[in-house]
């Protein structure tokens, strides 16, 4: 498999460390970034040609797009476009930017289904940990409903909280630690956790929203008292995603002790599916360089063994 | 695909009703019991002839053997000749039958390898519980440590104790609701986690082992006081398999509140893979016909849609 990488930050280097370090049977042709595109595979980036990743497609014709680009909530683009040129022409695509798919999701599938091609989006929601691609061993299922922490910032924080720090302390110290942004907005305020949540609903229960469907409430409003008050009840305070038939929205939940939610803690996050036969929850790192890198590459491993498209 | 079915107790029965409600695209050819085969898919048993399954394996020829008979851990017999005699044949396997898989788990997966046939052995840990099944989604890792709640009648029992219930007291709850069998020795004394625990390792450590290779403790050692010096220290005992490169044991252990085993209560089991990339865990419903049953159907949707083998 012939590979174009979009976007060569963090996650992209880890990435490409992965493919080499695990011998994956793919190869680099190019690297795109905003400053134009490298035909060749190398640690360091250099500029050889100046071409967006639109234009690079048609150069490199590679086997899978992977798109590790920034997240762009206005309208998806530049990715959203290169994804609809690159599946119609049957190029596979892999993402680790969710914006395209929690604004345009069936539009994209059903771009991938015409063309015949497919698209791994592992990454986009809890990193490396199977929470989409568990879709895939839970074959023939009528998910009832959906109910996950899928935010690791806002979790962080809320754990430093229930260890008794301020709001304003545990940002600082997820700020310090690299698990906050320096405008940490989009995750503090529930988008983040909104946005996941709409791909989890189009995927398990196939619901035909979008991000702009989501109910969303962050946790800027969450105080001292309401911890010690849950606290007291054997509970704690988290950002719950919920979704159902009718029902999806985010917002801060007391959970109970003894609720498989109560011990995800820290940067961890988790999913449960109920479904007509079981209830199953996966917890792990939502979060970090290699483990997005890692949800990519799984996605790769999947398309070169000739999965399904979700 | 054309399936044969061996065994038509609670599990087989769930099978085929499952299987007829999700549309899925096979059709039973023939259902093997003790008392003989019978050459059509009917909800009620009736014998046409009297031939083992491996006889009639020879007359049915059919895709997918589907094993849902009870384990026999002296040998794994009738089952492993019929899996050995199957897959040299090119017919793939689908087992909820652990035993064959707890003994001789290499012979079985060299046999199917050598005939590109598959085995789907998901519902022999966790039933339906994607826990074999999540290997497939994790690629190209290097698992370091495998630690789950492997039984569920044991959980149950433990969680019974917790709350107050003697070891007689619960064990006998257990058998009222079901989830214990007359006589449980083989999930009191650590027997059957020990059998999946030897699964697991195969299948994530490329551990060479067998159900002979695990040491194992039950829990009919656990006092009441051990249950409340627990509960002092803010933990629960479990029954936890644990596996590594060098240990595979199975042994009651204290569980700290916080450790996401801490609240697997009741019949919930749970597995965590600890990798070169992250630590996962999944939790879910260990036992019950209808779990069982789909563990298998999922099995055969991966057959059906050409996955590899484990």
């Amino acid at each position: 498999m012939r590979l174009m990488l979009v976007g060569y930050g963090n996650v992209g280097k880890a990435f490409r460390k992965l493919l080499h370090e695990k011998k994956v049977n793919a190869t680099i042709s190019a690297i795109v970034t905003s400053r134009g595109v490298m035909f060749r595979d190398a640690e360091e980036f250099a500029t050889e040609k100046r071409l967006t990743a639109l234009e690079a497609l048609e150069e490199v014709k590679p086997d899978v797009v992977v798109d590790m680009s920034v997240a762009n909530y206005r309208d998806g683009e530049p990715s959203l476009s290169l994804y609809l040129r690159a599946l119609s022409q049957g190029i596979h695509v892999i993402t680790t930017n969710k914006s395209p798919l929690a604004l345009k999701f069936q539009e994209i599938m059903d771009t991938a289904k015409r063309h015949n091609a497919k698209v791994g989006f592992q990454a986009t929601v809890m990193s490396g940990t199977p929470s989409i691609n568990l879709a895939r061993v839970m074959p023939y299922v009528q998910t009832i409903r959906l109910r996950g922490i899928l935010n690791g910032t806002t979790n962080y924080i809320l754990t430093k909280m229930y260890e008794g720090l301020s709001y304003e302390e545990a940002l600082k110290e997820a700020q310090a630690k690299g698990y906050a942004e320096a405008n940490p907005e989009l995750d503090v305020n529930g988008f983040d956790a909104a946005a996941k949540l709409a791909i989890l609903a189009n995927v398990y229960l196939k619901s035909r929203v979008t991000i702009n469907d989501v109910k969303f409430t962050g946790i800027k409003g969450v105080t001292k008292e309401d911890i010690e008050r849950a606290k007291r009840e054997n509970s704690k305070v988290k950002l719950v995603a919920y979704a159902d038939r009718n029902v999806i929205k985010v917002s801060p939940e007391m959970i109970r002790q003894g609720d498989e939610l109560y011990n995800v803690d820290g940067v961890n996050n988790a999913l449960q599916v109920e479904t007509d036969v079981q209830k199953v929850t996966i917890i792990g790192p939502g979060a970090g360089p290699l483990n997005a890198a890692y949800g990519a590459l799984s996605d790769l491993s999947l398309i070169i063994n000739g999965a399904e498209l979700l």
